[in-house]
This record gives C-alpha cells, sequence and structure tokens, in this order.
C-alpha cells in the first residue's frame, strides 16, 4: 500500500509548510472528488510553475516571466526606486508583505534562508555568494549608503543578524550604514506579558 | 496581477480543505524553491491520479486500478467478507478509519457527503441512486440483514441520518434491520462538561 | 517577601482549580483594587460557607442547611423521587449537570472523586463506606433494583468502573442491576477523527 | 436558588478576571471541600489585605504596611533610585514585571487604568491627580529630567499616550523630555505575519 499513488501524493503534501498526515491524506481525497479536467489544469500550473517565475538574478526574488528587462526583476529594473537603501529579507512573502505597505521605496536583497544556530556550511541555506554580488554592484553603480537587516526576532534569526554583521562589516568600513531593524514593543504587546528583551529594547529605544 | 500564475495556484490552494489565502500563497512559494524535477513528478501524479484510481461501481469508494477484479474495489470482491451487513459512511476516510480497527468484516456503501438542512436537490451532495443499486443488488444476490448508518454526529450528520430513515424504510419492511451508530459518552468526554444530547443517549443506552 | 500577605493569598489562589501563579497574582491585584466593603462581605461568605452548606448524610452532595429534614438533602429527602434508582457520579457538579436536563427522577451517591492507577488506600480518595450506607439503607428502605455508574471516560475514570464493579458484585447477586452510562458517539463527533474505543463501542451499541 | 450562598460566592468569583459562570462554580465547590481550618485561614488574609496593604502616597502602588517611611513605599523611599527619571505605567504588575528586570533604576507613577477611547469622566478611570502631585514634587525637590510612557500597545493605550502627550506638554515646555516605550520587533515575531503599524515603526526606529 505504500507505494501506491494515494500514498505517494500524501507524501509530498506531507513536506508542505504546515500539513501533517492527516491533513496530507484528506488533500489527496479532495482532488479526488475534483473533475479530471481541473486536475489536468492544477497539473499544467505546477509543471510550468518555474518556467514562467524565474529568480531575479539582482535580489534572488521570484517573478513572472514577461516583463521587459528580464533577466532583472520589475523592482530592480524600477529607475524611481532609491537605489541608495538596501533591505535584506529571509523570503519573498517578507517582501510582499513590507512591499505592499508602500512606506519603504528602496531595494531588496532575499537571503532565502536564516543562519541556523552551529551550522557550518552555509551556502546550501542562505544566498550569499548573490547578497554579495548584489551590494557589490549596487556600490559601484549607485552609490549604496545603508544596508537594512529585517529579520524574524527569532533564534535563527538573531543568528543570522549576528552572521551578517560580520560579513558585511567591510561595507560598514567604506562608509555603508549597516541598521537593523527596530526592536520594542509591537501591536497588541500588553507590559504585563512581555519579556524582558522586549522590555529593554522598548526602554533602550524610548524616543 | 491577478491573471498571474501565482495568483492561480493560490486559488488552487485556497480550495483546499482548511487552507486560507496565507497559507495557500506559502504552498506557491514552497514549490517555487522546489527543485523543477520534483514539481514535474508532483504534476505527473496530479494528472494521473484518476487514471490509477477508480471509484468502486459498487461501494462508490475510490481504490487503485490493477486489482483482479475491476470494476469492483478490493472489498466488494472480497469473497470473505460478511455480505449480510452493510454500513454507510460519508467518505473514503471515514471506511478507512473505521476498517483499520479490524472490529467490523460486513460491506460498506460511501455516501460521498451529507445532506445539508434544507437542501432540495440530493443527487449532486449524496450518491443515492448507487447506494440504492448497492442494496438492491445485495438483497438479490446475498442475504441482506442489516444496513449500519455511520455518520458523524452532527447536524448535518443527523439530518443525512433522518433522510436515510426514510429512504431504508421499504427495506426494513423486507426485513432488513436498519441501525444507527450507538449514542453515548466517547472517549474522554467528562460529565461535568457533557451536553443534554449526550448525557440523555448516555443514560438511556447503559448497559 | 515571600511571607507577606499578597504572597500568601497568591499562593492560596494557586492551588484553585486552572489557576496557574500569574493568574493568582492578578487576583490578589483585584481584591486590592475593591472597596474594603466588598472585601469584608467576600471574606464573611467564605467564613461561613461550611457553616451553611453542610454534606448529605446520605448521598454526601453539600446543600444548603435549612432545609427541612436535615440531615438529609433534598433529593435524599424527596419521596417523590425514585428510589429504586440510585447513580453514583464523582462529584456536585456532575450530579447538578445530570440534574438540570429533568431525564433521571433516580437518588445519587456522590464519590467525591476518582480511584487512581495504582492507588492502596481508597477512603481517602472516594467516599466508599457512605456509599456502601447509602445502598445497603436503600436495600432495605425501598426496593432498590439498580445501580448506574455515571463516570468520565477517562483512565482513572475507566479504573473506578473497574474497582465499582467488583464493589458492586454483592448486590448483583441480590437482585440488583449494576449498569454503566452508555458508549458511543457523544455530540459532535466526526467518524473521520474518532479513535478506536469509540468507534467499537458505537458499533457495539448501534441500535 | 440565586440568593444562596453558593451562588453568591460564585457571583463574585465570576468577576474575577478571567474567570467564567463554570470556573466560578467549581472555585466554591473546590472551597468547600477545603477543611474549615483553611477556609477561616483564606477569609482573614481577604478581610486584612487592604490593612497589611496600603497605597503609597506618591507613586500609588500598593505595599505592604511596615516599611519604615510610610506614606511612602520602598521604592519612593528609596535616596539610591534616579530621581531623575519617572516612568508611567498602567498597573502594579507593570510595574512589578520592569522592576524585575533590573535595566531601570528610576522611579514610577501607577496610573491605575486606560484611558477608554470616547471617555468624559477620567479620574475614575486614571489617578490623573496623584500623577499631577507626584511630578509636581519631583520637579521641586529633585531635578526631574525625563517621563517615561510605558504603556500596552492596545487602542486604549495608545489613546492614554495620546492623552498624556498633551497633560504633560506643560513640563516638556519646563525642559522635562517626555518619551514613549520604543515600537518595532518585539521577540517572536515574524515579519511574514507582522501588521502594518508594526513594520512602519520597526523600519523607523531602525539603528
Amino acid at each position: 500500500m505504500h507505494d501506491d499513488i494515494i500514498s505517494k501524493l500524501t507524501e509530498i503534501f506531507v513536506r508542505f509548510p504546515g500539513i501533517g498526515p492527516k491533513q496530507a491524506r484528506r488533500f489527496v481525497y479532495f482532488l479526488l472528488a475534483q473533475p479530471q479536467g481541473s486536475l489536468q489544469n492544477f497539473a499544467k500550473l505546477i509543471a510550468e510553475l518555474k518556467t514562467d517565475i524565474v529568480q531575479c538574478e539582482r535580489c534572488t526574488r521570484f517573478f513572472i516571466l514577461g516583463v521587459k528587462r528580464f533577466p532583472l526583476c520589475d523592482l530592480c529594473a524600477d529607475p524611481n526606486r532609491d537605489n541608495s537603501l538596501l533591505m535584506i529579507v529571509e523570503k519573498d512573502i517578507d517582501l510582499n508583505n513590507i512591499r505592499k505597505l508602500g512606506v519603504y521605496n528602496g531595494q531588496y536583497a532575499v537571503l532565502g534562508g536564516l543562519v541556523p544556530i552551529l551550522e557550518k556550511n552555509l551556502e546550501g541555506r542562505i544566498r550569499q555568494t548573490a547578497l554579495v554580488k548584489n551590494i557589490e554592484h549596487r556600490l559601484a553603480e549607485h552609490s549604496l549608503k545603508e544596508i537594512i537587516v529585517a529579520l524574524s526576532v527569532t533564534r535563527e534569526g538573531d543568528n543570522t543578524v549576528d552572521y551578517l554583521k560580520v560579513l558585511l562589516q567591510p561595507y560598514e568600513t567604506k562608509g555603508v550604514k549597516i541598521s537593523i531593524f527596530g526592536r520594542g514593543l509591537s501591536s497588541g504587546t500588553e507590559i504585563e506579558y512581555t519579556d524582558s528583551d522586549t522590555i529593554k529594547n522598548a526602554l533602550l529605544n524610548r524616543h
């Protein structure tokens, strides 16, 4: 029973973010209840996903092929964005979340992951080569003034911040400001239940 | 932006059971991060799902093509099962859950859904024609003695039980017993927090 | 700081069912914000609680002193209840939950607890002496016909059922029926997610 | 039944923070199961709570009577604390949470509440008179340099910040800095799920 098509598809869905074995199996039965035409269409979209969507050579985010200035995405190719600012984010969804707020007009670099504690082999985890190339380009072509690190406040996020501080040190020497997203009270935070790190940061960053 | 491939795939995943727009979008970015070979394989499995898996002509459950006695599934074709018992379940997953317990050796009929309150057009919701055909066959070929209704205890489940009682009435007249899954305290039930229906059933069905 | 009045009261509230140290402390500050008159009233009610409320000599439930037939509670003293039925429950709240449904008109016995797995010294845990006395009285005075065990379906609940079966065996020999609350699907149960014990009971107790 | 002692005590417990009717009733039955001596002790502590604990004349926090410099609490009476800093918090528990971190050595003022949206009558809600008196004292006696507003980031918290900005304006004119707890990413914040206000603040307060 373990190598039938239901089990194979269940095993694939189990690897999807946030999906357990029970829900994975429900997905397969959900698909079984769809008309064959819908499944063909779904399969076609999946097979074509990575031919229609490519990675930007500069910021490494995914974008829809067909925009004019391939191999750059619409953000990296946009002459109206502020090329003196570069924001480092973990993933495309973070970039999209920040982008839609409309409060930042600079450029981005997508790391593609975080640096796990005690991890030695980093290139498989974060896109360091692309990041360095992105920075070097912006230093040469544009007057890059600030790199903003915008990572989640988790153990791996903090570890990545520490790693990036060392990695970006040479650019700081060359006059590029390295800044970190401000820490403090976030929306909904109640003082009574706030951990000590957040209180310390809120006190330190009071204004 | 609404007709690009990311949005199209997101819209498909949103229809999956229990998936909201945010998680649907995460699924697409998760797929983007997979190697193209994995996506091709995934797409192939989806496209072939319904050619490898067919619906049993008798009980309407899905099964893997390749067993000997097509168009019957391995359960309906099994001469060692007790053909005097027929259990009506809502869906394949319910059947699998009950089957793996090994406490029931009769046959099954999968309804494919429940009867919503106030719904008129039922054939789109439950597989009534197939159910009746299944029962008629078992009455003619085998000595069907009991039909067991094994549905969830929800508003729609109870409504379906009421509907089936009327539908199955003629068979009761012919001597087939129509029984319902027993109601009472289920595992983990605490008397302090138990609703009145369950207490009444537990009192009524005490033994 | 550990023996001040705030800490002392916090330590008392921490023992309340479901209350952790943080909420216990919030309770104390909540009390500090109340007018002194309210606190005096609250303190008086607590001090008088057990002089106003006594335990019924027969069923051992708590009741408000002042009813006519002390030392019996209003249920045990009620001539209109069916004295041929005796229901064993774990605690007063369970009794109240069942009583308000109005589907049972017999008498009760409150155990006061459950029998933990591997526990030897039971009198501290369940009110066995009072239970036996209650049964003996009803056998002598009334024609007790059935003892209904109405306990939660938990490991300790099931252990207590096993214990009571042995304890009540002599009465079964004398013709008293010993019954257990019916097991099966309770309200809201979905077949897909139901554990094997409940499915087995639902199948066994189908009707 | 509604005016018996069980109902009266249940009604009192229902007003405790975070307690519903069911848990309130469980509290009463929990108390019924305690020895009378424990209840007497509990009642005594409640009755004496507000004679042992008094409110500091200056910061309005509650403290245990018996410290040397009544009517001031141990914090307000401590000559080693930095009297140039005054932190405004909502309640005692917030003060204790911040205090135990050991990162702030200034003085406090407890508001006793927040300013609800659209509320006119404020003295019942926040201890404004005491706050002003506290500030005036510290301006006169000590060289007060900064007032730090440390409130929860909720609608009422933000409304209170706005209210305090107007109230404290005259002191700002006199050279006292009015600062607000820093806003930004708090511990555990994931960029993907962060609301726009927090992202904006994190970007604005980057460093």
